[in-house]
């Protein structure tokens, strides 16, 4: 039996989003870093975020046997595409938000041209990491042309982008708790998925280990929404750094608002049990994934 | 001597615009093709534009000893990654434009948010074509990841999308020829070069021949947007199914504003000439892209 060293979660968070991003910062270094584009793409993506989907792609690659560095440039594509949907998401014709991560959102501090086009800019440049042959930790490069289909195909029409379109869609129009599963798993849940995937696949996973782990995604993936829509509810906007109290204004579909505020947090903590549950063949490498599913919930940002 | 059959630009045109078209078609085809995104997407790609970026892409594939097959999928990601941009472009906070491609713009016809997201969606969708692993006619899985990266930057942040942000950021200030050259290309040039450089990487051609197709690429990007100007200026509204004369309203850089309309002609001209030069080791079968290269300078759309 092997010893098992204390596992500090804060401490682990805080040392992967330390590599992050200083990684971060290092792919969108530019000769010219007053150009205006490079300066709405670093505002936008450099700063407080929780970095959740990079730190799983890395936790989910360690639970496969893998090294950080295998993953560490996928992880960072993953954030810059998530940053990129935060961008577009806030404009004024999608949900009109002026608050992100702390500060102004980016067509607040810049303007809305700029903004979008800084946004497009991380999902083009995202896509240029993930392709990157000079890459010296690269995997095998079917498993990396697998990978970029997959995280394109997450992050797309069929996935990410269709879950915003049913998010603006159904405003003000009360859905079923199925609809409103579903329309989570691809906002956020398709993301979040393939964060764990394609750590997994990078890291040389084997197949029968995938399955649990992308079970394990999706549960800690509609855990994190869950999450998410009692934050909006009951959080601290200074804690979080955008504004609470926001869906119930927009009367968007939220599970408090569907089963009220006690059911979603029991939901929540289901959702981690079961995450929990088919991640207990796993060795004590899956502690990382263990603790982050109970930090999406116990979380305050 | 082999014989040379004589050459139809106007049939070469059609017969590949055919075969493009089928396979966007294709690609963009939905289980469900009533859902608004897919709606969106399909309405800004399929119609009747030019279709000039994968035809390049598939002549110089074709120029490299290659056939079309091997280079199509790549192909319509280009025109997808192209028909993004224009949507973008043409948004209330960029071009503000209302009319493209003969029919209302995108956000007219749907709304800013779709068109936002559709815009989202192609780009996206491009990255999920290159990487399809399925494709039968791939190439050497390297060159494949080499031609994702190269696509991704031309058409990121150092590319395509800072000449869109020069673009605006230049609107009413006059620029010397020279950073109007360079705007040019980063806007329009940094894709049609791409264009036909992953035509013909996909196709296996040396990397001598490469340095000439590229060149070539950039004399008639130039006098692609060279001859754009022109139309904006002189060109038929109902041909070109857009509106003219808005560069000058809007106060655009522009070769007709810098230099005058003869003087633009003359250029253009001038640019054709040197893209031809540099394919004279070409054989037979650069013809296609030795007649798109007057053809650029020619169309009345």
């Amino acid at each position: 039996m092997t010893s098992r060293p204390s596992f500090h979660l804060h401490d682990y968070l805080t040392a992967r989003r330390e590599i992050i991003n200083a990684e971060l910062n290092n792919l969108l270094r530019s000769s010219d870093p007053s150009r205006r584009i490079v300066e709405a793409m670093r505002y936008a993506l450099i700063g407080s975020g929780k970095r959740l989907r990079p730190i799983l792609c890395i936790a989910a690659a360690e639970a496969a046997g893998g090294n950080y560095k295998d993953v560490l440039p996928a992880a960072c594509a993953l954030e810059m595409i998530h940053t990129y949907s935060l961008i577009h998401d806030d404009l004024p014709s999608m949900d009109d938000d002026r608050l992100r991560r702390g500060k102004s959102t980016c067509h607040v501090a810049f303007d809305e041209a700029t903004a979008i086009l800084a946004g497009d800019a991380l999902l083009t440049l995202a896509f240029e990491i993930l392709a990157n042959p000079d890459d010296t930790h690269s995997s095998d490069l079917e498993i990396r042309l697998k990978v970029i289909r997959m995280i394109a195909r997450a992050a797309g029409y069929c996935g990410m982008i269709e879950g915003q379109m049913r998010d603006i869609r159904f405003e003000g129009k009360p859905l079923s708790p199925d609809k409103l599963k579903s329309l989570y798993a691809l906002k956020t849940g398709a993301l979040i998925n393939v964060a764990v995937e394609s750590g997994a696949q990078l890291a040389g996973c084997a197949s029968k280990k995938i399955v649990a782990l992308t079970d394990y995604a999706d549960y800690i993936g509609l855990a994190f929404q869950v999450a998410d829509d009692i934050l909006n509810v009951e959080g601290d906007p200074d804690r979080m750094g955008k504004a609470v109290g926001t869906d119930a204004v927009r009367k968007k579909n939220t599970y408090p608002a569907l089963l009220g505020l006690d059911a979603s947090k029991a939901l929540a903590g289901e959702l981690v049990c079961s995450a929990l549950a088919v991640l207990a063949s796993f060795d004590y490498s899956a502690e990382p994934l263990r603790m982050i599913a109970r930090y999406i919930i116990e979380r305050k940002r």
